[in-house]
């Protein structure tokens, strides 16, 4: 499959006095984006914690190359890597719609964690086979 | 007892384009406020929902008077008031420590919740009494 | 016209300790739910802003009426109404998509604020017309 | 000089559905932590952007080790390092006061930028030897 896609537009909330986007949002649309890859594989993150699974975040890193402003609409494309059989990996670009300049590229990587016992546990298959 | 005082700074993440803090945030330093307000009253709020306690926000408001800026050293006035047995408020001022302005006024209004059933409750004694 | 109409999905990002989104964030879908009704209506916040014609918040407030919850699919429907030649207010509603309950509403007033001098202005006439 | 440390405690609005602090904040920590690297070094970012300066973020980087919670009390430790004549990077560690655990660490990475012309430019040279 090919990447995740997700369109947003920039929020006045996501902004900054210098005029720009705040650095810490593009890890929330990280977010978004990393939501909208399983969605479009038939899962949810809701449906993941709802089956006692989370996915938390054990390491994040941002490229910022141009700025995004205010209202600019901006597409998130999302990939998955399966690290192991507990860790999976999604790489991230954030592009400016109107030219397809990449604002900025990052990543996530991410424990499996049984939230009932809170400790590390496998992906259920039906999960990990998405990522191959 | 004197209304509850916190003192913070205004983060870079707080501002937008237009250079002033973003509307929103006034009501995440409300937050702070009350958190302080019950701490110097020897309570915490996570003591309360450790307790099953909660206080959800069914109202809030703010009036803004003059836009605060990044670094600006601010202080939150808070004081609570009870308004029934399952229902309580704060009020809150926003003022700008290094010429005393009021940057903004505010309240919100809590309801009790039984974090257990999710349902309205009475506020436990102890801290009903913190407001009178 | 009828009310502007957005649609969002709530992020984990605006979501708290208490499972529910964050009350704060209300007024961050009340921002993205009145730039909407300008674009709708043939204008943008973005472009105002380029004439020099700022819309500062002086007053906002919120009813919350049933929590939204991640992922939730939200509908934000904003109406306008001119109070005065230099002031307008926006009126909010914001819908579960799943079953029409309305989680919030809220409103917010606006000065009109000329950026170049920082003073207050009139509203352009044919935004002024937008909310007839 | 030592690294610079910040006091700060968890608030609600930084906190998600997990019941832990959710991991773009540590980005806006880290930038309250910069902030007050300056502060005892006798500058703020504030000044320095009065005098055109920026130092926008063109990377950024954070290993989350432990979750941290609503209430805690956490130390923001911040070292600086001059790069370049006109790159600086910023090393973070977050560490929770109660235990000393450390709960992240991360790095950013700046470039200087004149304000006015918007390219890159040389820090100046009473910030430079800040760094040394």
């Amino acid at each position: 499959m090919p990447p995740a896609s997700n369109r947003l537009r920039v929020r006045y909330a996501e902004t900054d006095t210098m005029g720009v986007v705040y650095y810490a949002n593009y890890l929330v649309w990280f977010e978004v984006g990393r939501a909208e890859w399983l969605r479009v594989r038939g899962h949810t993150y809701r449906g993941l914690e709802a089956e006692g699974i989370g996915l938390p975040v054990v390491e994040a890193a941002c490229q910022y190359h141009v700025p995004g402003r205010y209202d600019d609409e901006l597409e998130v494309r999302t990939e998955g890597r399966l690290l192991s059989a507990a860790r999976v990996r999604f790489n991230y670009e954030v592009v400016r719609v109107a030219d397809a300049v990449v604002l900025a590229t990052g990543h996530t990587v991410h424990a499996v964690l049984n939230n009932q016992t809170g400790r590390p546990c496998r992906l259920p298959v039906e999960i990990r086979t998405l990522f191959q």
